[in-house]
């Protein structure tokens, strides 16, 4: 496994005491109510460590405690991806890559029009790994993106357990696939998993 | 090397016409000027496969067509992550964990505050390849992620040809480091890079 600093794993006695009023405002601030799902899954009690949810959402998962996470379990999320998500992410992450933001030009590339960003697709995985119980830190993400995705596409990244390493970390094995269920990325993460911080009900 | 459907690779025949127009256009759209540029690098001309750059962002490179890209060319991608960006990731990527999001939760945490999205960091990887002249198309990203990022720091990509593979493909070594030239994230990407479609000058 790779070197990582003090400062990287160092655990904090800091413990959160405000955490549903904050929470509550965070949800607030962004027009959206607490666990809000339109989709056929509706977990209850909503994962405490994913700061809010979007009607347009839906996500799975078989474990619900830090303590319990098992090879097998599973946690899935599913996102539409639109236009506008497209090209606020070339904003916020600088790849203004014109195959993902200028019709005409991207017309005359191989994939004969505008396509997602790869990074933007990956980060349903790590969307759902945010679904863990408790709270998940990314270690290693390794990745082949296998099929092009199309503006508007509806995904679905599965992240199951494959194996429990020292340290309450774990190895997962991580697809995303779209509509047709054909897997537009496949891989694997290394991520930690610390207890959520206590807080005041 | 990963399979690929025919369609991911098939290369189109159809080239775009009226590129220059389309990006006046984008540009217009958008708020921003061709090829707007602070930093104290100035690239002329500006890479025809990105749509627009921001006055914040900066960026080298050592090789100025596809077909001259060889081992020990580099490409970096400087990017400050705000807040705002943070924000508007964790809304097109659903990656709403709290440990982004929240800081009352955030200080609770081993890292005693709000870090970036290690996918968000990620993304100025696909920035720093985007700006290799001609269509860059990601085929795979392997990584390590080795630091914490706080908001609002200035983050640098960096991507080295290692190896050129058969069909246009390059094998890159990618880190991104923080203002401190701590590496935040290591690793290794296989990209595909096109001819950029012929456009009217």
């Amino acid at each position: 496994m790779q070197q990582l600093t003090s400062a990287w794993l160092r655990a904090s006695g800091h413990l959160a005491n405000s955490v549903l009023e904050a929470n509550r405002a965070t949800l607030a601030a962004l027009g959206l109510s607490d666990g809000d799902q339109s989709g056929e899954v509706e977990l209850e009690p909503s994962v405490e460590s994913v700061a809010y949810d979007d009607s347009d959402w839906t996500e799975t998962r078989t474990v619900d405690a830090s303590e319990n996470i098992n090879p097998g379990d599973t946690v899935t999320f599913s996102k539409t991806i639109s236009d506008e998500d497209v090209r606020a992410f070339a904003k916020v992450s600088g790849d203004t890559n014109r195959l993902h933001l200028d019709e005409t030009f991207a017309e005359g590339t191989r994939f004969g029009g505008r396509i997602v960003h790869g990074t933007l697709v990956s980060g349903l995985i790590s969307a759902a790994l945010a679904r863990l119980p408790g709270v998940t830190v990314y270690l290693s993400q390794d990745m082949r993106f296998l099929n092009p995705v199309q503006i508007g596409s509806r995904l679905t990244a599965e992240v199951e357990v494959v194996e429990a390493l020292a340290e309450d970390r774990f190895r997962l094995s991580t697809t995303v696939t779209n509509a047709d269920g054909e897997a537009v990325i496949e891989g694997e993460a290394v991520v930690l998993v610390d207890s959520a911080p206590d807080h005041v009900e």
